[in-house]
């Protein structure tokens, strides 16, 4: 079950220098795609093979000194699906070509250095895809929101993290950055159904509700981030996030049509083959 | 296509103490196990809803304060399919739980530290799969082969190996040890289809020849390292890996059992989890 027309998920990238209102994104819109769980399972399926061999074209072109590698960003408050997308969407891929790096709220010795330090040491090689779940971004989020630094100093993080993001870029990045956007009507529910599992409190955490009662804070930080952190090189994706299904298959989408924006090809053999083959075959003590 | 009796890989272990003579292992050898692809890709399949549901078990252990991990090691001479087994049987698993190292010939950096220096940096988190691509024994085999280090110093690190992986072991990592046991036919055979295959000659390295006209060399290496260093805590298995699907097979099938040997459980709540419901369902600002 395939749509007919390419659907473009660029619907979803913020333009950039605009302001973001998210109460303007609702997190069950479908413009786009499959309209139904079955058949959005099935395009993922397929969008993984197509990935599987776009990926090793990367990493080989790594091995062979090429600079280009990905970085897919994901931010969201939540339950709204960021692990979820690690095991659907990363999950599609050859686990050698990842790099997964989770950023949480910054420990103490964390909070010595830099706000960069701990994610440019989590920067993906060349070749690799790179996966953040969390990531620089916390750092005008939660830093703002409880006031973890004086406003100065998150405000001019703005422009740290945009000239981070664009020595990023130079260095042969191609970043994603994805919003994650659900609402409080469905995080309560993904909330409740991990009390109700035994099998899933272990995710739960009594401080979630304290980020959640901050809610309105955490949509003002995010839409002031993604506003400002917007370049081109860089965009931002408010990807609807209340269906699971949809959301996968919007990540999946885009990270697919990154990598065949970027159309790696295998490098070509920096030795004589047949002189190879022949020294292979002729000259084999232990044939 | 399941089959009947529960195979023990077990077969495949190195007696600890003893001294082994790869010789005596039949790389094509088949014990126990399907008997062929269909049925190896269907069981390894089954493998992998079982292991992603005990890995996620190991990983909640680890938020919460666990300090289990796994770590598996992978040996092989070039194309023995170390790259295989983690796409194929790793693959299985959700990314997020994984932790991939790759250790190549020792650069000159690596050089200027101890050997076990780059290893210790990649030891797994607890709560993880580590996989070793190449391990802290290529600095007893390529070591010794080339001989980049003295012949006392390769001899100590035997002990010193040892004493690191007791450390593991003490630190909660349960250590599997591997080696990729090829033919030096199959070798051939899987060098040619690379120099044959377009896409597949950025994996090839006239280098590899070198090592391969050293076959002899390596074994004896090889040998030496799986009998001086297999102590019950940290055992080298053989496995046969002229069959791509039955190596894969044996490989998922070890990690599955040490899994479950492990038994990893959800952690019960650290919470009130009846308050933690009302609380949310109640006292709700965002309802």
């Amino acid at each position: 079950m395939v749509t007919a027309a390419v659907p473009q998920v660029v619907t979803f990238a913020v333009e950039p220098g605009s302001a973001v209102d998210l109460t303007a994104f609702d997190p069950r819109a479908r413009p786009v795609g499959p309209d139904a769980k079955t058949g959005a399972a099935e395009e993922l399926r397929q969008f993984g093979a197509e990935l599987e061999r776009l990926q090793e074209a990367l990493y080989a072109e790594g091995v062979r000194g090429g600079q280009r590698r990905v970085l897919l960003v994901l931010q969201g408050m939540d339950t709204s699906g960021k692990g979820g997308v690690i095991r659907q969407v990363a999950g599609l891929v050859n686990p050698q070509g990842l790099h997964i790096a989770s950023f949480k709220k910054p420990t103490e010795a964390e909070r010595q250095h830099h706000f960069l330090w701990r994610v440019e040491r989590e920067v993906p090689q060349p070749g690799r895809i790179g996966v953040f779940d969390r990531s620089h971004y916390e750092d005008v989020l939660i830093a703002r929101v409880d006031e973890l630094v004086p406003g100065s100093e998150w405000l001019r993080r703005y422009d740290e993290i945009n000239d981070f993001e664009a020595g990023l870029a130079r260095a042969g990045v191609t970043i994603i950055k994805c919003f994650l956007h659900i609402s409080p009507g469905q995080q309560r529910k993904r909330l409740l159904a991990r009390l109700d599992n035994p099998d899933k409190r272990w995710k739960y955490d009594p401080a979630d509700l304290d980020a959640r009662a901050k809610w309105s804070a955490y949509q003002d930080a995010y839409a002031e981030a993604i506003s400002r952190c917007n370049p081109p090189h860089a965009q931002w994706y408010v990807v609807p996030s209340d269906r699971k299904w949809y959301r996968n298959w919007v990540i999946g989408k885009l990270l697919l049509e990154t990598m065949r924006e970027l159309s790696p090809r295998f490098p070509s053999a920096h030795f004589d083959v047949e002189a190879e083959r022949a020294r292979l075959l002729a000259d084999d003590p232990l044939r």
